[in-house]
């Protein structure tokens, strides 16, 4: 276990790793100070997709984070890109937070793009997703991550209902967010460098680790956010490195 | 494609064989009366998990076929019988209508049942069974169908929920109803006849035909209720008769 080469730009995950909620994780602050001050080019990836861009941002900020509006790439912004590049008229299922910035439903769409819609999916809206689905339009969703860390505990996050979409429609979904790997060539491309060149810092073994492992970016994997026990021990998708937190991570990367 | 056998009981699904809806299906009224004359044993095997077994029954003899209330097995009752049996403490997250058949949840459950809940589905209540999974605690699911047909098209069935809340926890729910082999089996025991000595007739490839198959009982697909072009040719469930609705697999059984 370990990284083979000093990288030149880091992958950073956001909720679970840098934050849990409105609460910087202890010592993260500092740690990306100190990531910040050794020159290595930095990107955060993140599937959230409740919060619109702007809001995360000053949310960052106002818990001491220092980073650009700029350096944030999220799921949400990827199918916005992917849908604007194919000409594709969508009908967005998202939540109500980011309705704006995604912009208006086509009244005849030929794309359903689901978003993680939290408390507002309701059975009306994700069988009006099926029918249309099974009436022909493909199925573009923001991300397929499992669970994440609530204040309170592991919450229920998008992938339940893609995949229940999925199951009962029979069509694959196709993932604009993590762990897309379009999403991840994406940042390699405005860091300008190779994926043997990056590293990505996550809290979740499947969309974060596998995908950036699947795309030939080692994975940190960090024992906050997420992350359960056995997790580090999985058989199938072993990451470069485990460390207890964001702090860790970054002492092993510049240390 | 046909059966080797003359049948000794007939296991018949309900919604898209008999009805859709509040609507008998043509012809099949008079179907189930020829069927019944001819003397083979009936019973009614249902996954339909959104409205009471006295108002179920009440519904069909409005319709105008002629069956009695214990003729009727359903995916709701069968999953109260297990609670039962096993002297479990359930969490029932079904629909306000069924609510009463199945009895108060425990206020210390050590069991999740989940039923068809259709539009009552809220984020919260998946949430709550998620984290009653995480916990540690086991999932029940009365059926796990892709869709149905409504009225007005097919519509989201409550597969699309226990595929998710499977997807999200790791955890592989029970299945009480179709296509559980012990549904079936309660179905033939109660019958008193094998399951080389019976038919089932559906609408479902897969729930009730490859349920059924996988038992061992002779499946005959219909061409009604969520029947779709391509279902009578798929290469992995191959039913044992295909023909256009009950009426007709009716003459194909007593003809």
């Amino acid at each position: 276990m370990g990284l083979k080469t000093t990288p030149r730009a880091v992958l950073i995950d956001l909720a679970g790793v840098l934050h849990t909620g409105d609460q910087a994780l202890p010592g993260a602050v500092l740690a990306l100070n100190c990531l910040r001050a050794s020159g290595l080019r930095l990107r955060f990836l993140t599937n959230t997709t409740r919060t619109p861009s702007p809001q995360l941002f000053a949310k960052l900020q106002r818990m001491g984070f220092t980073l650009a509006a700029a350096e944030i790439q999220t799921a949400a912004l990827a199918a916005r890109t992917l849908v604007c590049r194919r000409g594709l008229r969508p009908l967005w299922l998202v939540h109500p937070d980011i309705a704006g910035e995604m912009g208006d439903s086509d009244p005849d769409p030929n794309v359903v793009v689901l978003g993680d819609m939290g408390t507002h999916y309701t059975y009306a809206i994700l069988n009006q997703a099926f029918r249309l689905v099974m009436q022909g339009l493909p199925l573009m969703a923001m991300a397929r991550n499992r669970y994440f860390m609530e204040a309170d505990g592991l919450s229920l996050d998008m992938g339940a209902f893609v995949s229940g979409l999925e199951y009962s429609s029979g069509v694959q979904a196709e993932i604009t967010g993590k762990p897309a790997p379009a999403f991840f060539a994406a940042a390699l491309a405005e860091l300008g460098v190779t994926a043997a060149e990056a590293v990505l810092i996550g809290d979740d073994l499947s969309d974060d680790i596998g995908g950036a492992q699947a795309v030939g970016i080692p994975g940190i994997l960090v024992r906050t956010g997420k992350f359960r026990a056995g997790d580090d021990a999985q058989p199938d998708i072993q990451p470069a490195m485990v460390v207890d937190d964001f702090a860790a991570a970054v002492s092993a990367l510049i240390g």
